[in-house]
């Protein structure tokens, strides 16, 4: 089954490009990615719902964060079957819908866009394929410039959509994203890095579980994180914001469950502090990937050169660590993260 | 650290009080529920955002469904941080924000209801406490009625407000909600087959993770049965939608994991069948909630009573078997349902 000789060669390839794609948008994409946020800014919209799924939908919760926080305009995740199945009507006059999807193929967000469009939405298309049925069917268009991926689990489209959807929504306020200008270099050094992720890898060979938790901007990378490790390992890994992690699950958390937190070097971060001293408090195995003075209070972790970058673009390079993590731990376990069972590159939900 | 002499006498006896409570709303809630809609209704809200964490979330996402399919009203669930860490300045003119939390009282929810309502928005809190700074804080208020609650893991506060939700969304387009009217009476006869549980539960005795996936309306009961499995029995227990399954999660589940799928009698199940196809295709062992053919063609289930019954209030019901099922597990692992670890009635996150 394995679509490669070598396990995972086809996902490190990937992994190892994302530096140079970032490079790709910011030289070749950004000022259409400007036109655009300038042509939808102009038409006004007062509210955005989101649509996606799986890793492009924690690219989506990312926007999210970043339409709220930086334009003040209210947000919502899309649920889909609430059209495709039940058939909702909705006014969506003065809504922008965006949807994500790197094939740009799955037929459920293919009709979901349409309908919105029918329903008065301004539409939008963030894909990695300019002629998908979704870039068609939506009146807007945005490219991540990804180049073809070949590896089951998505990993250079994320880290692609992440930096667009931000240069996206800086555009919208007229702002041309300046603080991503370093992102290529420093994803760069942190890529450089395999061989000490390989050694904290083997900490998670026999692990049966795992959490992993954030907030703020940290949260998509989380959800993100927890779904690259069972897509390719198959461990079972659950993401909470840190809020929501006190409220319930927090009990499952004990001296043998491993939790990964992702630390924004920001307000992120200072609001995580309770939920990392609590953790600490209950015994947990905490691996933190953030600012040197948080790994330094961990029990292990994955010090990021967040210094002097904006929060907000900081997502870009947190996942970058734990797609590396999540590969070499599934290489640990004998597996090979190019042929994840069960996963098919364009989902035929409907 | 037990609060009650027998382990689980607690949950066991607020389960039971069910029937009890959704009789009391509908006799003694509807008619100030409905006002209270009429009202808000008069106001024309354009979107909605609601605003909730652990058990509430769910139950919000519950409205959401409703809102989007009963009432065509785009809806959003807020991510809280981006206004209480970031400060986040929303426009919230024409949007109703509504915040769902039993005990009105965590910080969190309070400061953003209060930000909701500085930015323009109409708000509105759904409570099991009118005397809580919540409710004080909104200008409109939804008693659940659900009387105290003192198990930590939160039962009849969640499907008093799923019911209180339900009138509330009916009441925003006229309507009385008698699809409701039945719920007392079924409610009593799913929760007399405790001793059927009982036998079901053993098969989780030693499960060490769980998925459980549903689509549409049984969207958030998945999520719920989810919660209460891992903070009363502390088993992993992984929740998605039947279509986000298909795009990675899948991978995880084989032969070992045991799936539950709550399916719909309606829409959402009809949906719902090409993934528990994949699933059975996959050997999963499959554990239904539902109506009586798709349990007979699972591994194991509980038949839920949905002859005749509105698919948008079953969520009501399905969720009553799960509860007693990770009451039962709890009690077969030797734990005690009423004491989970690290739980605080009240989550004081900030």
């Amino acid at each position: 089954m394995s679509q490669s000789e070598q396990p995972g060669v086809i996902m490190a390839g990937e992994m190892a490009e994302q530096p140079a794609v970032l490079a790709r948008i910011l030289a070749e994409g950004a000022a259409s990615i400007r036109e655009t946020a300038a042509a939808i800014a102009a038409r006004h919209p007062r509210f955005v719902l989101l649509s996606a799924r799986g890793t492009s939908d924690n690219a989506a919760l990312y926007a999210k964060y970043l339409l709220e926080i930086r334009r003040g305009m209210p947000c919502g995740l899309a649920s889909m079957s609430t059209i495709t199945a039940y058939g909702a009507r909705q006014d969506l006059s003065d809504v922008l819908v965006i949807t994500v999807s790197q094939s740009g193929g799955s037929p459920d967000l293919v009709a979901s866009a349409r309908a919105a469009r029918e329903a008065g939405a301004l539409t939008l298309a963030v894909t990695n394929s300019p002629d998908s049925p979704l870039a068609a069917v939506c009146e807007f268009h945005i490219d991540v410039l990804a180049g073809p991926e070949k590896a089951l689990p998505a990993t250079k489209t994320y880290t692609a959509t992440l930096l667009a959807l931000y240069l996206f929504v800086e555009g919208l306020g007229g702002g041309d994203g300046a603080a991503a200008a370093g992102l290529p270099g420093l994803a760069e050094r942190v890529l450089a890095r395999g061989d000490e992720v390989r050694e904290l890898a083997a900490r998670y060979r026999f692990a049966e579980r795992m959490v992993i938790t954030s907030r703020g901007y940290g949260y998509p990378t989380a959800k993100e994180a927890a779904l690259k490790l069972m897509e390719t390992s198959y461990i079972p890994a659950l993401s909470y914001s840190g809020a929501d992690l006190l409220h319930g699950p927090l009990a499952m958390v004990d001296n043998i469950s491993p939790v990964i937190a992702v630390v924004p070097d920001g307000k992120g971060g200072e609001v995580l502090r309770p939920v990392l001293e609590r953790l600490r408090g209950r015994g947990a195995d905490l691996f933190v990937v953030g600012p040197a003075a948080e790994v330094a209070a961990a029990s292990a972790g994955f010090v990021l050169p967040t210094e002097g970058v904006a929060e907000e673009v900081q997502p870009v390079l947190e996942i970058l660590p734990l797609q590396l993590l999540a590969y070499e731990v599934t290489i640990a376990r004998g597996q090979d993260p190019d042929a994840p069972r069960a996963l098919a590159k364009v989902t035929e939900t409907r």
